[in-house]
C-alpha cells in the first residue's frame, strides 16, 4: 500500500490520504537534506557532530528510509512554497531552525534546490518502484496457480472479437505472465540516482566550500551523498540529462501496460453475455444486484488510460530540457510523475487483488466453445481436408456448416474422409496446439519478483 | 484565484490547498443533489415543501452557486469513496441522514452516480471557465496598453532563432492577442449541460417515479435539473457522448496555448543576452542576485508541456466509451479533467499577472536591431537592388556586409545606388511593413471579454 | 473518396495512392502561388496580364480548386526538398520557368514560404473537412433510418460491462447521433485561413514591392489571396498564432471521436457471444468462415487511439511557437497534420460504409436481455416494491433471484405485491423510460450535413 | 541512411522515398514468408528441397538481410491490399505463383497474417535500430572530440534563461554525451524477436502440420523462425504481448530525446543575440544572408516534439490488446511505429551531422559570460565573503554591483576583504568546480558503440 494517492475524484488509487501524499513529499526532502549533511562528513569535510546533529533534527532514520520526526508542518510549508515556486527554500529555512547553532551551516551546504528536489523524488520513485514489484510478485505467483490449474481448460481464442480458434484458459494467464515478468524485468533495470550538480552542474559550491582539498572532495561527495540516501550513484549530475526520470516512467507505463492488458481480458470475459472470468470482489450495485461489476479491471483499464500520455510528457521535457536548467520542462515532470507513481500504484496492487481472487466459469468456457457448432476448428478442418478433397470443397462444407448444418454430420459423410475420426477432428480439446507446453513452460514464480 | 489546486509539487498554480479543492467537488456533489430535489418539486412531482427542506439541509445557494453549510466531513467522505469507486454511494447517506424524514425519499431520486457526478464536474468546470475567461481579459485588457505603448517601437523579428527583419515590439503583442482573444472565443461556446439519464441513459427511473404523468414529468426534468444547477439544457443523456468533455478540454487547452506562446517568446526575449522584456516580478536568488528569472514564463510553459496530453487522454475516453457507460474509459476522465481545469486556472492567472507587469528595455531592443550591422533590411535591399544591380551583385554585396563591410557604404558606392537615399533606405523603422495597423486593428479590449 | 492517403502499412485509409497525396500537396502549393499573382493583379498593383499568364501556366482551376495541370514532376521536386528544409523554394524556381518572363517576376512575389505552405495545407484541410463532413451527413442519414427502424426494440443496456437495465436499439443509435452532429457543429465552425505575412509576420516586402500606394494595396492582399485560393480571409497573419491548426486537429479528432464510440459499441455488440450487431461487411477469413470480422469498426477504432495524440502535438506546436517562426515547432505540425487528415478522412468514410449496412439481429438481442432472467429490471423492482415491502425484502428477493429462484414466481407471491401485474412489473419492454422519445428527438437528418 | 522515409511535407527524414519505403516493407513480408518455409525445413517437416526453392523464388539473401528480387509489385500489392485490411493475403498468393508446384505448399505454411506482419517489422526494426546507433556512434564519437577541444573555455551556465554560474563548453558536451550513451544503452537492450503463434497463439496448426511429431517440430519452429530471419527467439508468442513493440518505442523515443536536448542547446546557443554555437551548415535564405539557421537543430526538435506521443500510442495498443488479436490496437501499431522509425532514423542522422560541423565562437562565448560584470561569480562571493561580512553586507553589494557599481571596487574596499587575490576571485574560469574533471571522465567513444 502506497501513502502516494489522489483525491476525491480518483478512485484508481488505493487508500485516500493527499495530506499524507505531501507529507511523504516532505519527508524525502527532509532526507534529502539530512543525507547532504552526512555526506558532508563522510567525505571529510563537515565535522562528524554536526552530521549527527542534523541527523538527530531532521529526523534521519537510515539509508533508504524516509526521515521521521522533523516536526515540519506540509500544510504551512505548502503554503509557504508557492511564492518561491518550489519548497525547497521555506524548508531549508524551517530546518536550520532545528538544528544547534554549531552544525546549521552544513544544512543544505552548497546545494540548489534542483539537488534536494531530484534526489527527494527519486526517494519516493525508489519506494513506489519497490511496491509496484511486490504487486507484480503477487500477480506473478497467483497467476502461475491460475495457470496450471486451469492448464487444460479448453476455451474460445478470439480475434478481432470473432471466435478464431480453441486455446486454454491456462495458456491466456501464461500470455499474461509473460507480460508482467517483462515489466518486471524493466523495472529492475530502473536506476534511482541521487542528484548532486549544483547551480549549474559543476558541483563548484561544494569545490569551493571543501576548500584546499576541494576537487577531490567535492569529487567523492556525490557518491557519498547517493549512499547516504539509499539511491544509485549517478555517473554525472543529470540536471538537464533526464533519462532517469524517462526510464522510470517508461517502465512504471509498462507495468501498467501488462495489467492493463490483463484487465482489459478479464472485463470482456465477464460481460453478461460471455461469463466466463469474474473478479471474486466484483462490485455489487443494490439497486441492480444481477451486476458483478469488474470494478478493478475497470479501474486498472483507466489507469492504462491514462499513463502513457503522462509519459509522454516526460519525454518532452526531457527533450526541451534547455540550458542547465530549462524554463518550463524541468517544472513540468513534478505533478506529472507523482500521477504516473500513483497510477503504477494503484493499478499493479489493483491487479494482485484481481488475479488472488479471479474465478473462472467452467460452464460458460464450455458453453461459449460451442456456440459455433464445431466450427471452431475450421482451421483444423482447412488443414486436414483440403488435401483429401480441395479447398473449394472444404469452403462449401463450411459454409453449409455456418448456415446451420451440422458438421459433424457433413464431415462423415464425405468418403474421403471415412478413414478419420470425425468427433476428434471436430473436438476443440484436440486442437489447442502448444497450449499446454506453453503453461509448462512459465515455471514457477520469478525469483527475482518473488523474494 | 481558483480553489482548485495541485500539492507540494505543483508549482503552477495559484494558492495551495488540496483539502479546498476536494472541498470544492464535494460543495459541487451537493449541490447537484439539492438541483435534483429542486427539479423533481419543478416539474411538479415532488412536494415543494420537501425540495424546499433539502435545499435547506444541503445548503443550497441558488442556480450556478455552489452549496454551502452542509456540514459533510471531505476528508471521511473521501475515505469512504474508496470501496465504492466513487464518492456518490456514501455521499448520499450522509445527506439523507440531514434531511428530515417527510422530504427523504427525494433526495438523489432516481438518479445514477453517474448523472451527479458529470453534473458536479461541469459545475466545477463552469467555475473555472469563468475564472480563466476573466484571468484572459485581464491579459487583453493589459495586452492592448501594452501594443499601443509600443505600437512604434522597431525591433527583431526572428525566426528560427535568427534575426529576420525589423518588426515592432507593439506588433508582436498583437499577435499574441489574436491568440488570446480566439481562445476566449472558444470557451465561449463551452457547454456546460447538465446530465441526467438514470442508469442506461433512458431516463426509466425517472418515468417510473413520476407515475401516471411518468413521461412528461420525466421528459421536463433534464431541463428543470439544468436550470436549477445554472447550467446548460442537455439535448439528450450524455453518459456515453462525451463531447461536452472533450470541447471543455479542447477549449482549456487552447486557452494554455494561447499564454504559452507569449509566455515563451517573453521567457525567450529575457534571456540574458537578449534582455529585451522582463517580467516585473522575476523570481529572485538569493546567492544568484544577477537573476532576473521569468517565474510566470516558466510555470505557463510548463503547463502548456502538460495540458495536451491530458486532452488527449479525454478524447481516448470520449472515442472508447463503450456501451451505456464504460469500463475504464469514464472513470480516467476524472482526474484528467481536474488537472486540466487547475493548469487552465492556474496558467492563465500567470499570464494576467506577467502581462500586467512586463516591462520592455528599449536600450536592449535598439541594441539587438543593431546586431546584424543593417542586413536585417538585406530583403529590403533586394527588393529595391536587385532590379538596378542584379540579384547576384545583391547578393555579392550583402556577403561582404556580412564579413564586415559596412553596409552603408557598399550602398552609396553603387553608381546605380546614387539617387537612393541610403539612410533611409536601411533604416529598419522604415522596414516594419503594416506592423503599426496590426496594432490598431487590435482596437479596444474585446468587449465579451471585459464585461 | 480522399486523395490523401497512406502506404502498405495503413489499413485505415480507404484506397491507396501515396504519390497521389503528394501530388494534392503540390497542386494545393501551386494553387497558393497562383491565387498570390492573382491577388496582386486583384489589388491593382500587378498586371491583370500577368496573372492571367500564371494562371495559365501554373492550371489554376478557380477558387477553392486546386490547380492542375502545371506538369510539376512531384518525385523530383520532394527530392529537391530536402536539403532546404521545405519544397517551396525548388518549386518556385520550376514554376518560373513555366511563366513568360514579361510575367515571372509575379510569381511568389514577396511571399515567405510559410505564407505559401500554410496557405496549401489549409487548402487540403478544406478539402478533407468538406469530404469528412459528406462522410458523416452519410452517417446521420443512415442513423437516423436505422434509429426508427429499431426504435421500440428492447434490448439489455450495459454498464461497465454488465446488465443494467433495458434500452432499445434505436435509443442506442440516436445516442450515437448526438456524437456525430456535434462533430459536425464543430466541423462547420473550423476556419481555414489563408496566410500571408512575409518574412517576419509583417507583409513589409508586400508594402515595399507595392510602392507608393504600397500600405494600402498590401493591406487588401491577404483578403484578396484568401477569396483567389477560396479560404477564409485571415484576421491577422497567424505565423506563430496556430490556431487554425489546432482548432482543425480538434474537429478531426472529435470527428473520429464519434465514430469511435460507435465503432466501439459495433465491434463489442458483435462479439461471437453477444451477436446483436454485424457489419454487412464483416470480413470474412477462409480457413475460419465463422468469423464475421467487423472489419470497418476495427480499422475506425485504430484511428481513434491515434488522432488524440497527434492532435496533442499540435497543441504543444501551437504553444512552443516561438518568436516569429520556432525553431521546430512549425516543422512538427506538417506530418502529423496530413497524418490527421487522412485518419479523419478514412475513419469517417469506413463510418459511412458501416452505418450504411449495420445489421440487427433481433434473436439475439432478444435471447441477452433474457440472460439475467428478468433482473434486467430489478431497478425497477426496487422502485415498485421498496415502498411495499422494506428495501431489505426487495433486496433479499432478487438475491433469491439471481441465485436461481423464478423472479415472476417470487413477486407473485408476495402478497403486498397482490394487486399488481406480475408479467407487465417484469417485462424489460415497459421500462425503457424516453427511449422512444429519445429516438424520435432525432428528427430528420441534420439539414445542414445533407446539403 | 535508412530508406524509411516520409513525404513532400517530411523534412526531417534524410533522402525521401515513399516508394522505397513501401518496397522496404515489402521486402521484410517476403523476407518473412522466405524463413517461416527454411524454418519448416530447419526443424525436418519440409523437403529441404522445398525450402531452397522458396528461397530462390522469393530472392532469400541470408539471415537478417532483406529478400530481394522477388519482383512482386509493391503498387499492386498496395492497392490489393486495401479490401483484406493487410498486405499478407494478396502477397501469399502473388508469392505462390512465383514457386514451383511441389514447393507451394510450404509458402506461408501455417502462419497467420500477424506472424508475417510483425516478424517483418521487427526486421524493419532491427535495420533502423541498427541505424540509429551508428549515428549515435558518430555523435559519440565528435562529441568526444568536441568536449576534450573546449574542455576548459569557460562560458556562462544559464537556468531559467538567466545566467546563473560558469560552465564550461565542454562540460556541456559531456552533459549531452551522458544522454546520447544512456540512449544507446537503452538501444542495445531492445528485443526484435520474430513472432510465430499461429491464429490464436497456440501454434495448434504448425503442431497439426507437423503431424505425428507435431508438438517437438512445432515447439522447435519459432527459435528455427527466428534463426533463419535473423531475429531474437521469442520466449512466446507476443501477439498480444506487445512489450517488443513498446520496449522499441521507448528506446527510440529516448534516442531521439538525447539528441533532442542537444539540438536544444545549439539552437538557444546560436541565437544572434548569443551566436556561441552555429552548425556549419547552417541553411542560409538567398533573401536574408545575415541568418545562419540551424537546420539540423530545428529538424531534430520537430522530431523531439512528435516522438512521445507517438510512443503513447504505442503503449496504448499494448495495454487493450484485447482477445488473443485486438479490434484495432494491433491496427494502431503499425503506421505509428513506422512513423517513429523514421523520426528516429532521421533526428540521429541529422545529430550527427550536426554535432560532426559545430563551431564554438570563443569571441561571443567570452563576452557573453561578461555581460553580468562579475555576478555570475556571486554564488561564490557569497560563500567568500558571507563569513567576513554576514549575508546582508553580501547581499548589499551584489545589489549595488547589479545596479551599475563595479564589482571589483567594492569588493577591493571591504576591510575584511584585504587578503584576498580580488581579480582571482571574481574570475570565472577559477569557478568552474569539476567541470574538467567532468569531462575527462567521458573517456573514449563509448566502445559498444563505435565498433
Amino acid at each position: 500500500m502506497t501513502a502516494i494517492d489522489e483525491g476525491l475524484l480518483s478512485p484508481v488509487t488505493v487508500g485516500h490520504d493527499d495530506v499524507a501524499a505531501d507529507r511523504a513529499v516532505l519527508d524525502a526532502l527532509v532526507t534529502a537534506e539530512a543525507a547532504l549533511a552526512r555526506a558532508w562528513a563522510a567525505v571529510g569535510t563537515a565535522p562528524a557532530a554536526a552530521a549527527d546533529e542534523i541527523s538527530r533534527a531532521l529526523g534521519w532514520q537510515g539509508p533508504g528510509r524516509l526521515a521521521q520526526g522533523h516536526s515540519v508542518d506540509v500544510t504551512a510549508l505548502a503554503a509557504a512554497s508557492v511564492s518561491g515556486g518550489n519548497p525547497v527554500i521555506p524548508l531549508v529555512a524551517r530546518l536550520k531552525e532545528r538544528v544547534p547553532e554549531a552544525a546549521r551551516a552544513w544544512v543544505h551546504r552548497g546545494a540548489t534546490s534542483q539537488d534536494i528536489l531530484d534526489t527527494a523524488i527519486m526517494l519516493l520513485a525508489r519506494a513506489v518502484v519497490d511496491t509496484v514489484k511486490a504487486s507484480l510478485a503477487e500477480v506473478d505467483a497467483a497467476l502461475v496457480v491460475f495457470a496450471r490449474a486451469h492448464r487444460d481448460e479448453v476455451g474460445a481464442a478470439r480475434t478481432l472479437t470473432q471466435h478464431a480458434v480453441p486455446t486454454t484458459i491456462g495458456a491466456r494467464a501464461a500470455t499474461w505472465l509473460h507480460g508482467i515478468r517483462r515489466a518486471v524485468q524493466r523495472l529492475q533495470t530502473v536506476q534511482t540516482p541521487a542528484q548532486l550538480g549544483g547551480a549549474g552542474g559543476t558541483l563548484a559550491a561544494f569545490v569551493q566550500i571543501a576548500g584546499d582539498s576541494g576537487a577531490d572532495a567535492a569529487a567523492a561527495l556525490p557518491a557519498a551523498f547517493a549512499r547516504e540516501a539509499g539511491l544509485d550513484v549517478p555517473a554525472a549530475p543529470w540536471h538537464v540529462t533526464r533519462w532517469p526520470v524517462t526510464e522510470l516512467g517508461d517502465a512504471l507505463v509498462q507495468a501498467i501496460d501488462a495489467v492493463g492488458k490483463m484487465a482489459t481480458d478479464v472485463a470482456t470475459l465477464g460481460r453478461t453475455e460471455i461469463g466466463e472470468l469474474t473478479e471474486s470482489r466484483g462490485g455489487g450495485s443494490s439497486a441492480m444486484p444481477q451486476k458483478q461489476n469488474p470494478v478493478a479491471s475497470v479501474l486498472i483499464r483507466s489507469a492504462a488510460l491514462r499513463a502513457p500520455q503522462l509519459a509522454a510528457t516526460l519525454h518532452l521535457a526531457s527533450a526541451l530540457a534547455a540550458d542547465e536548467r530549462p524554463d518550463g520542462a524541468w517544472h513540468a515532470e513534478w505533478p506529472t510523475l507523482r500521477d504516473l507513481l500513483r497510477l503504477a500504484a494503484g493499478a499493479t496492487a489493483h491487479a494482485a487483488a484481481l488475479v488472488g481472487g479471479l474465478q473462472v466459469h467452467p460452464d460458460a468456457v464450455s458453453r461459449n466453445l460451442g456456440l459455433t457448432r464445431g466450427l471452431i476448428v475450421s482451421e483444423r478442418l482447412s488443414l486436414v481436408l483440403a488435401p483429401r478433397i480441395g479447398k473449394d470443397a472444404v469452403a462449401r462444407l463450411v459454409a453449409e456448416a455456418a448456415a446451420g448444418a451440422d458438421l459433424a454430420v457433413l464431415v462423415a459423410a464425405l468418403p474421403e474422409a471415412s478413414d478419420l475420426d470425425v468427433h476428434r477432428l471436430l473436438d476443440p480439446a484436440q486442437y489447442t496446439g502448444l497450449a499446454g507446453r506453453l503453461v509448462d513452460a512459465v515455471g514457477d514464480p520469478s525469483p527475482e519478483e518473488s523474494q
